[in-house]
């Protein structure tokens, strides 16, 4: 194959900063403007961030999961670093830590994110650290999830290549790539992974109504990164399958339950089946922040219903809309889910926490 | 159920009239502007006829069969009549009746409506009717093309009825309504006969990218009536069938095959891949006139491609689209096609021709 991998191309979605004053700025890709513009949030507000997560600004559950711890950090900094009393600062902490998490509902790694923060300044408090130290502390333990989602997302990477052909014709569905996480991607960094030997032929992307991150997210970084990308509509996918153009579907993970359900983008259920159905290997890419072994199957999973001006801009007199934003896979029509631990049946990956 | 059923809110898709002066006039619907604005195009002119195929403005197998035949009519009304010699006359009849079919490849229907014109039309010169007589044969043809397209939805729609349970939740894809025909429409047909029965609970329409004809013309045309309608994206079919919302699925046909393949609106194929794994039956509704025992089976189908722009309004560097405005669904994912005839296993329709 001839295609060079520039993922140097490719900015890092979330960044948590010192600037020169000693402060802690927050940075994202504003995913809302790709892909006309390259632009960036800056922010010291802990509810801007929030803002950003649910108005889809920085979005991808595991690019979420940080930002949310994040948005932690921001309000320790701030608001928080004025708390003397602990038993005070936990009860805001708590609090605070509920609102970020309820910013969306679905992607467990908000709540993962948030709660190794909640976990890290329960640790601290007890060691009798106090509130301005604690920012630093909590300022490091994001430091540290930022270069784990990298490092989880390029294991992933390693595994997942074996799985796929020579030659490979991938369908993905949704955005999970380096937008959907720190930097490198799940499903697309198995496709990153993959190019860098030589073995992606191309990426169909289904473009992901209403939202179209596969149209506005997908297509823009696999064409940055250099990957032969082909844009298709949802309901195409079936008919490439048909042809036997598509050798694996790979996708992302908003939660994964305990017996190996998946929460993921609205259409991947459909997918999966027709997959399944045309004998295709279906994959799901994700680190484990993003499995819940606490939820035991997909139907415990709550789906956010968003908003019905995401379907139709303009109204119609006497027309009702129904929006959900994800969907659930039961674990039957999925091959295998790929970890930074490795390449799992789905009812095996809880038990690989 | 409360509904009460107003189809005089929907006005004709397709009519070629006399006007006071004795000229043939076409007056179409101009689909590109719904649902934000009901206006209509009307001509003299074949050539625009041939446009507002071409660029959508009028659409769906059926109507488009009866247009093509119209703008045979309006040929033979201007440019024709001056054609006195009948071997020039046929000549020139048939590279035009060709420029009409070429519109759009994929429904069968213009085909048929213009190869109706071409017999008709030579019936008349082996008669040594004289080419401005014939331009009468010719208009009323047509005009009993309309009356019978009307009739064959009606009766669609009257065999369809005892398919569905009461109070039926329905999914449909693209616009097979009273927009794509003459009149009352084939897959909305049935909805329509069961709504006067008071058996239609609501219908599920498909936005239908790239071109949203469900997004635009179903919803718009079943508010009208009156029909309880929600609007979702084509990927979410699957989580409805998944939740047992769906009954049945009806949609429209472009070219039945002589098995019972049936190329329709990309996505069909999906969506009865779907029902088929959940158990629901799948109907397609289509007059006769889509039927092309010529062809074997689907395969045999030519499927248009249309322009990248319809997916991708503004190119990606970088970026391929796919576009085909159609698929195959092959007769085994078939419940039932429904004709004016009545309601047949999909392998049997061209038998009962």
């Amino acid at each position: 194959m001839g295609t060079t991998l520039h993922l140097d191309r490719i900015p890092p979605s979330v960044r948590l900063k010192r600037t020169s004053d000693g402060s802690i700025e927050f940075c994202c890709i504003d995913q809302r403007c790709l892909p006309q513009k390259l632009t960036y949030i800056q922010t010291r507000d802990w509810q801007v961030v929030v803002d950003a997560i649910k108005t889809l600004a920085v979005r991808g559950a595991p690019a979420i999961g940080v930002a949310g711890a994040a948005a932690m950090v921001l309000w320790a900094g701030g608001d928080g670093i004025s708390i003397a009393d602990g038993l005070s600062y936990r009860r805001a902490f708590c609090r605070i830590a509920s609102e970020v998490s309820a910013a969306r509902p679905t992607a467990v790694n908000l709540e993962w994110g948030v709660s190794k923060m909640l976990a890290a300044a329960d640790t601290a408090l007890t060691q009798g650290l106090d509130t301005s130290v604690l920012v630093g502390v909590l300022f490091e333990l994001e430091q540290e999830m930022e270069a784990a989602d990298e490092a989880a997302n390029r294991s992933i990477g390693a595994h997942g290549v074996s799985l796929l052909p020579d030659s490979a014709h991938i369908l993905t569905h949704c955005n999970a790539g380096s937008l959907a996480t720190v930097f490198y991607g799940t499903a697309l960094g198995i496709v990153y992974a993959a190019a860098a030997c030589g073995r992606v032929a191309r990426v169909y992307a289904d473009e992901t109504r209403p939202v179209c991150q596969g149209a506005r997210l997908t297509v823009w970084e696999l064409a940055r990164a250099g990957i032969p990308v082909t844009l298709i509509c949802d309901n195409m996918a079936a008919s490439l399958m048909e042809q036997g153009i598509i050798d694996a579907v790979i996708v992302g993970a908003d939660r994964i339950a305990a017996n190996g359900d998946v929460a993921n983008k609205i259409g991947t259920y459909g997918l999966a089946v027709l997959a399944h159905e045309h004998n295709i290997p279906f994959y799901v890419a994700a680190p484990t922040s993003s499995v819940d072994a606490s939820t035991l199957c997909g139907a415990a999973i709550p789906i956010e219903q968003r908003a019905s001006c995401e379907v139709l801009a303009h109204p119609i007199a006497g027309v009702d809309v129904f929006n959900p934003a994800f969907d659930v896979t039961p674990a039957r029509f999925i091959t295998n889910i790929i970890t930074e631990h490795g390449v799992f049946a789905p009812q095996d990956v809880a038990a690989s926490l």
